[in-house]
Parts: structure tokens; C-alpha cells; sequence
């Protein structure tokens, strides 16, 4: 298994992925292509895993506020070579910290879109009550969807629900303004029909809480509501936290006691919250794995990430998507 | 002022209900036209202010699981007359804690739209950081919106939020994926241009965390979005607070001290983000004051909902939002 990493292109510079392929190469069995600046990165690596690393020089880093239009003219930046690596068939993945977006278009338009397939999507893992994740696409890549779209990212998110949650059968959700079947907008409506029609494993309509409570294991929706719900997570989630300091910070000596006591606790919650856990998510679709972690990415979520990504490629994901476009 | 309350509808019963009633009438003078049954309702209201109510008897209830489509013509419904009494002008505000669509179908079909109006939106208080609310509007009535129907959301939005939070100049944001200009889905982006060129209080896009920050009053979206938004932001509250509890549970005598001690916190917490403190949303952009109550409601969430109503009609919200269409 030969995986391209994309050394630079975290907000944090080189340090914590490189620290994550690190780990993960004392973990898993894998090469690392590390694609940026060789002078920086070769010396962040131990010399007894030289022999598994493999250096492609690349000092053009995308910047995080750049536009992502002109990431196809930049033929050197470590995200391109990552990309043209894969598609050369040098390697079987692509691990990207990098801008998103810029990761987004090259791997669309230099790896094509598996057979079939009119969208790719990005899945992303929600944590739910149940310790587990429930996995939610698209997050982002598409902003206006007709129902075969939608449609497809539900094949796509069983496909990818059975590899990386185990699950033989897992349920699939369509995201809606109610769980009645009559419920719904006029997309997803069209949207209910098909994969009722089509998808076996489809339960029906799901509403914006049914995503944290671990009965349902793939919620589909188009990129636009997607991004809606996961920032709107991550807002409660963060508003909460902040009150909740707030209060023990304007309250007395017992509640303050009582935070140090109960500290063990919040740091329960958070690993159980914790996207470095999975540490990526993977655009699903497109012609390869690539896996686009957070530019904030710690070296357990870069990692996790690898992990990920080892998972797609051996179990053949691309393959099981383009065979699941067959099947119905 | 003489406020009509569904006094039955309410998923307990009248108790909560009149309790609310009875609480609101000690703090603000109103008439309260009670509407249900009088054999029940009459006994719980002390006699000192028996002047101050007035019962309008109907003993037919709509049922929270039964369909909203037969609520025109069930004439004998507490909803229904609770209607018409403010189509009659003998009430000048409604309260309903009873079947919510069939309360916002009634009020469209029996009280009319502003004029002009094309769509009449469900506005919600969402708590933030500010110990303040965020308006968000559309959350239920309209899940498949065009640019016209979002821009007069902006509209019927400032105008409340000028009346209710209390701003000369509430800032005004649109539900997108991303806050830059370029962000959006196509009718958000047509929506944009439109409250651009019209609504001086528009501060473009916002994203899903931005409701929470307190920096944005209020938040446009269709109902389809806004009623994912509410049940995911419930969803993610929820969940933390049971993922804590399950940590202090599994945790050591250490924790549950902390978690004792720490209780104040958390009433803290559950006071700034309770419902009740508002206690209803109403539907905006009808012929007349419509304020619909969680079927859950408290005493608490009826007296804030009341208090809600007199403030709308205080405010004349009705006739202002009529204005703020000839203006633009």
C-alpha cells in the first residue's frame, strides 16, 4: 500500500503530519509519499522509517484563503503532485490537509468521477449517543441537487457504512423536515421515491436529531443543508461549552470545585466528540480515495486518516461504489 | 387588549395552560378569552379574576397525531374558534399551544395574508452567547421557497426583531454554506442580490454557527432548513448532556461530587437556553397576531407567549410589516 501525504498544506505547517505518518507507519504496514519541501520535512523524519518514506519534492503550498480556481494551473503545489500521483497509479490514496476546495476540484478534474456517477460527495462521521458515528454526505461539494444526485449519495454512503462502521446492513436516512413519508421539499420528495424504489436499505425520512442518536447510520443530504447541520453542530456544541464556563466562572467555590472534580468527565466527552478519531473525511466518487482532513489536524487525526484511507483502498471502495450503480 | 387561548390543546391538558393565563393576568392587564371546555377551564381560574376571562365553550380538540387537513372543517374546534375570534376582531391576539399545523393552516386559510405577502414564516428564538436570541425564520411553513419568499423573511424579520429584541437596527443575515458573497445555493444566491439591493440591515451571509454567536439578529432560510437547524441544534443538546451524564455515571464518587456541586451550572445553563423564557413563535406575515406554543409548554412558556402577543399587538407588527413592503 503506497499512500501520498500532502506534508504541507496544514495550517500548522509540516510538524503534526508528519508526526501522524510517523505513528502510523509503526502501526500499519504502508509507504509514505511525502509530497512538499524535502529540506524541511526529511529531517522531522526518524531515520530507521527512511525506508518506508519516499520524498517528492514540492516547496508551492496552496495558502488556506486562496482561491481554489487557480489550483489546476499550479502544477507544482504538493496538493497537484499528491493528486497526479495517484492518478499515475504511483500510489493507491491521497491524504490532503490542505484547502479543501483546492483537494475538492483537482481530484474531481484530474481523477474523473467513477463510472456512473454524476456527483462526488463528501462524508463526513457525526458522533452519536451510541459511541459510534453516523456518517453524513454531502458536506459540501454540491450546493444545488436534483434527487438522482441525492440518490446516489445514498448508494455511495452504504457502500462506504459497511467498511468503516462494520456494518452488514447499515440504515440509511434521508435528511427531511419531519419523519413522515409525506415530509420533505420537493427534491428529496423525488429523492424519497428513488431510493425507496432502489435502496434496500433505505428507513425512510430522518430529522436534523436523528443524526445523533445512532438509529440511523447514513444521512443523505445535498451540500448546502450539509454544511448548514455540521456548523450548526459545532456551534451548539461550542455555545455550550461556553456557557457552561461561563457560569462556573461567575459562580462560587463549590462550583468550582466541583468543574476540577468533574474534569475527567469533560475529557470523556470530548474524545468522545473528538474528529481526530476518524480524522478525515473521504470525497466519495471520484476516480481514487482521497481523504481531506481539517487544516487544524492534530497528528492522531492525520493518523486516523491514513487509517482511513488503508480501509478504503483495501476494501476496494471505488470498485463497490461503480459495482453498487449496477446493482440497482 | 383581549388575547384568545386555546386552553386545551396543549399536549397536558388545560392545568399548565390556565396556570399560565392566570400568572400573565397578575402581571399585565388583558382580557383572556378561554377557549374550551368551560365545565373544566372555569374551576381552575380563581374567583378575583373572573372578570378579567371570558369563556368561549368548544369541546371538540384537535389531536397533536391527528392530520391538520381536516382542521377547516372541524368549525367547533378550540383552534378553529380561537381563529375566528380574531377574524371577528371580538380578540386582537391568539395564543395556541394546540396541533401547530393545524393552527398555521387555519390562521393562512381563515385570517388571509398581509398584503402583499406571498408566504407567512414561523419565526424561533435560538438562544446565543450574548444571553440574548437569534431570530431564525422560516422554521416549518415553507419548504420550498424562492428568492421573493426568502427576501420578505428578511423583511418580516427586521421588523420583529426590532420589536422584540429591542433593536433600532437589527442585523440581518442569510443561511449559507459558507459566509463569503459567492456562497450559496441558486435561490439563496438570487436572495442575496435582492437583500442587497433592498434591506440596508442585511450583513450577507451567515453560516449554521453564526446563529449562535450573537453577532447576526436574524437569520433567513426556508422552512426545509430551518427545521433541520432547530431539531439538529435539540439533537446536539441533547446529546451532550446525556453523553455527561453517562460519563459521571461510569465515573468515580470524585465526579459525582463535582457534578452535585456543579448543579447550579447547570441550572444556569438550562435557564438561558429554556424555552419557556420566550414561549412561543409566532406566524408571521398573517392578517393578525398568531403565537403557536410547543404542545410541551409550561405555565411559564404560556405567560411569555401571552406576553409575546401583547407585545405584537402593542407594537401593531402586522401593520408594520405591510410598511416595510412599501418602503423596499
Amino acid at each position: 500500500m503506497r499512500i501520498a501525504i500532502d506534508a504541507m498544506g496544514g495550517d500548522f505547517g509540516p510538524q503534526p503530519i508528519i508526526e501522524g505518518v510517523v505513528e502510523a507507519l509503526k502501526q500499519k504496514d504502508f509507504i509514505a509519499y511525502l509530497v512538499g519541501d524535502e529540506n524541511k520535512i526529511k529531517p522531522l523524519v526518524p531515520q530507521n522509517l527512511l525506508k518506508k518514506v519516499r520524498f517528492i519534492n514540492s516547496e508551492d503550498v496552496i495558502g488556506m484563503h486562496e482561491n481554489a480556481t487557480d489550483a489546476v494551473k499550479r502544477k507544482e503545489s504538493t496538493i497537484y503532485k499528491s493528486i497526479e500521483l495517484l492518478k499515475e497509479k504511483q500510489v493507491d490514496a491521497v491524504v490532503s490537509a490542505g484547502h479543501s476546495g483546492a483537494t475538492m476540484s483537482l481530484a474531481t478534474l484530474r481523477l474523473g468521477r467513477i463510472k456512473g456517477i454524476k456527483r462526488p460527495a463528501i462524508v463526513t462521521f457525526m458522533p452519536n449517543i451510541k459511541r459510534s458515528y453516523t456518517l453524513v454526505l454531502d458536506v459540501g461539494a454540491n450546493v444545488d441537487c436534483d434527487a438522482n444526485n441525492l440518490y446516489q449519495f445514498a448508494l455511495m454512503g452504504e457502500v462506504y457504512a459497511k467498511v468503516v462502521l462494520n456494518k452488514e446492513a447499515p440504515k440509511i436516512g434521508l435528511l427531511s423536515n419531519g419523519e413522515e413519508d409525506s415530509k420533505g421539499n420537493s427534491v428529496t420528495k423525488e429523492t424519497f421515491k428513488l431510493c425507496k424504489a432502489h435502496c434496500d436499505s433505505f428507513i425512510g425520512n430522518v430529522e436534523g436529531g436523528d443524526i445523533f442518536k445512532g438509529e440511523v447510520d447514513v444521512v443523505v443530504c445535498d451540500g448546502f443543508v450539509g454544511n448548514i447541520v455540521l456548523k450548526t453542530s459545532e456551534g451548539v456544541a461550542e455555545t455550550i461549552s461556553t456557557l457552561i464556563k461561563q457560569e462556573i466562572y461567575s459562580s462560587g467555590i463549590f462550583q468550582k470545585i466541583g468543574a476540577l472534580l468533574l474534569k475527567p468527565v469533560f475529557k470523556g466527552l470530548k474524545k468522545a466528540t473528538d474528529y481526530a478519531e476518524y480524522g478525515g473525511a473521504p470525497l466519495l466518487g471520484v476516480n481514487g480515495c482521497v481523504i481531506i482532513s481539517h487544516g487544524k489536524s492534530n497528528s492522531k487525526a492525520i493518523k486516523n486518516a491514513i487509517f482511513q484511507a488503508i480501509k478504503y483502498v483495501e476494501n476496494d471502495v471505488t470498485k463497490k461504489i461503480e459495482n453498487s450503480l449496477k446493482v440497482h
